[in-house]
């Protein structure tokens, strides 16, 4: 199609993730226009495209919530300082990284107020007041809102100082029930992962070090990055009774006790896009799952100057519109080669070419993003089969994914081993643990690498924990993370 | 129905609106689960079903501007001091009111950041860097976030120092396209209030003195509340060239000419939330317009002991819940009277009562929230007349509002007459201005209304200025206003 100069001026501008991942991460994210860089420190803008991916993850996510009970709300940006203090352990956890607001206009406010990092201490205090009885709960609310970290080092979607989440916050009349939320709450982000974003993931507990302030236990899922490093996708925590005491959330009990609440959290952000980027993309620059993809089809006409070629175009469109997430490039000022590759990076799962001689075989021709497979579509049945092909987009993505994540997952034992493996070729670590916090700072120490769950599904590696050598007492993944 | 009791219990604890509507509001909105307030000064929480509100304004808000070209981006809630100072006249109007992140953890930031009361600094400095040649124009984004103005008197929904909203900035190359863009996201305001939340507005231009901060040119939609004070409901500004000026914001030009760029904002926010309250409500509580309405049907079993009752009840769920946002109200502690009275006050459009007596005819008891009108529905063909009943109510309120405003809007040019109708009869009066901003304070300083707006539809009311007696040079909605 002569376009092989315009592809390696594209393939120039992406640096190869082989030489160098963070660069190859920076120039897909800014050359696709996901996201900028903004003049606020450690902030970013995300642009249209990236912001219909957090769109699409909303549009997956928030029926699966509501389906399962839960309903939005809004709370307060702003909380007073002294609420911070009520729970300690919390306390700790976030103070460091809070940002304080002192001045209203030129006035100073007589309490300092910070924005919430989480928003546990003001929800916390809403449920106080609202939780009289037995018959008022389970709460089950959910808020979409930005939360705000002032971290020292930041990175674009993975780690910045404010962004986009939603954060559930539930409470239960018993343990059982509120362990029961926090591990269906987890099942659904491995759904969002896996089914929409074709990302696969490791469920399981964290560490009592890795726990959130303030929960009793933390679950997460774990993804395996591209190369080989992970990253935190999303967690749910069990509260137990701690919150519930220190912000009196009480509840009379249908025995006519008064009882504390069992409370739950759980959230995933707009890190979950950072994932999706470094989980499917490669040299070409993003690939989207079809699912999720906010454009799934690109129409592009080729030798439009031909009569009938763009009304044919613009008919297709019309054809598919109703069905998919389709865009039909018409820019006169660029070559068809130029919008392949443009289009190629940008990720979109299918592309779609009607040029004259497809019109005169009643056909297009296809090009999956995943694969790069060129292929004809008759014209007749098209959605049907644009339906089959996204849906096995979607699937070879996930396998692919997986494939990956396999390849780069050792077991082992053998401490040296494991200094080697994190040395040379960064993964998955399988391997025991003895649940100490000394042993878990060790590894740390030793490889740079931490422990990143104690998996659902355990696996008999070996007896010994490697860093002490003593008897272990779980299986563990261990991995760079990011 | 042996409700009158708990119906008399529910109607004490809304004051009547005659006897005090300020009440009245602050009753409705605590009572019916809308909102809460915070601890945080002039901030609330927005409850599950006031923020559903929320997110039908959002749905039907959402599509019309993806329609029209739009697309969703996100900036960062916080802004450098520098960026302020920028545009003076926006400084100027906006610095009394912000609130300043002085601290983060526990070091002094190098530079003041304040929480966005507006993006337009922020989004211009990043317009300013994306846009350079007519080929990126124009630019069309939206925000959906929070914005915080700390205002000393604030209520629930219609002015509160954090409140959510939607901002849409946008660049355009030449002034025409700008005003285009202006007027027609102001129809898009015009359709979401009337068509969708039935609420009658008048379209027109806000006076100098009350345009926006650095705008050339304010258009606003007012609706009459049911006191007859008016609320601003959504606002349009095209803003020429200040910003594009002030931020740099220029492209080259087809014809090879740098030129500045020219642009919009517009914006509706939770204030709707108040404004439909304010517009439907009776001394029973919300009246929900059914497109808009998070329940639109509710479901209430009569006599449940009663063999068969509660699984026809959940059969006729299933029913319509694919059609429509249906609940159904099992609770066993509550009579159905009770519930009668709570999903009044809750303002749901449509009640059904399924009892024995319309199990054997099969058929349901139907009640209208507008009309209170009470009538049975065949189970035949059920949804298709629940659509009709339901697009009858909407229309019937949006009737009732514009009767409401109708009944209460005068026109005159005689001063004394227009100075007894805002001590007396407070609602809209339609008159005339000579254009001076000394008769605009001067209504003001005498009555307490402002001029609404410059209608587009004018009348000829007469042919003075009511204030200064010189020669009108056009006719203006002046009201009293929340």
């Amino acid at each position: 199609m002569g376009n092989s100069n315009n592809e390696q001026k594209f393939v120039k501008e992406i640096t190869p993730m082989e030489e160098n991942f963070s660069q190859w991460y920076t120039d897909v994210i800014l050359k696709t226009d996901m996201v900028d860089y903004s003049p606020v420190r450690g902030c970013m803008v995300i642009k249209p495209y990236g912001f219909s991916v957090w769109e699409g993850i909303q549009r997956v996510t928030d029926w699966r919530f509501k389906k399962t009970g839960h309903k939005n709300a809004y709370f307060p940006l702003l909380i007073p300082e002294s609420f911070l203090e009520k729970e300690a352990s919390h306390f700790e956890g976030f103070a460091p990284e809070v940002l304080w607001v002192t001045h209203g206009g030129s006035e100073e406010l007589t309490e300092r107020l910070f924005i919430r990092p989480t928003s546990e201490t003001i929800i916390c205090t809403m449920y106080s007041k609202w939780i009289k009885s037995y018959r008022d709960l389970p709460v089950l609310i959910n808020q979409w809102c930005n939360v705000v970290r002032w971290e020292k080092t930041t990175r674009p979607f993975l780690r910045t100082a404010e962004f986009l989440w939603q954060e559930g916050h539930t409470v239960h009349a018993t343990y059982e029930e509120a362990q029961e939320e926090t591990l269906q709450m987890l099942e659904i982000y491995r759904q969002v992962a896996e089914d929409e974003l074709a990302m696969p993931v490791i469920l399981g507990a964290k560490s009592k070090q890795e726990t959130f302030a303030g929960a009793d236990r933390t679950y997460t899922m774990e993804a395996m990055m591209h190369d080989g490093k992970a990253l935190q996708a999303g967690t749910s925590h069990n509260l137990g009774q701690n919150f519930a005491k220190m912000f009196d959330i009480t509840f009379l009990d249908r025995d006519g006790e008064l009882k504390y609440g069992w409370s739950t959290s759980w959230g995933i952000s707009t890190r979950l896009i950072g994932g999706l980027i470094m989980v499917h993309g490669d040299n070409r620059g993003l690939k989207m799952p079809p699912r999720i993809a906010p454009i799934q089809v690109v129409i592009i006409p080729i030798a439009t100057h031909k009569e009938g070629v763009l009304d044919k175009a613009y008919e297709l469109k019309k054809q598919l519109e109703d069905k998919f997430r389709v865009e039909l490039d018409d820019r006169e000022e660029y070559s068809a080669g130029w919008k392949f590759n443009e289009w190629e990076m940008k990720g979109v799962p299918l592309r779609l070419e009607m040029g004259p001689r497809d019109i005169e075989n009643n056909q297009v021709t296809a090009v999956r993003r995943d694969t790069l497979e060129k292929f004809t579509l008759p014209l007749d049945n098209l959605e049907e089969k644009i339906e089959e092909v996204l849906e096995d987009i979607q699937n070879t993505m996930f396998k692919m994914a997986l494939e990956n994540r396999e390849k780069k997952t050792y077991a082992t034992v053998d401490y040296d081993e494991i200094k080697r493996i994190f040395k040379e070729n960064p993964g998955f670590v399988k391997t025991m643990w003895c649940e100490n916090d000394e042993c878990e700072d060790k590894l740390k120490a030793d490889t740079g690498a931490t422990i990143r769950c104690i998996p659902f599904e355990q696996e008999h590696i070996g007896d010994t924990c490697p860093m002490c050598g003593k008897k272990a007492t779980t299986m563990v993944y261990t991995a760079k993370a990011y």
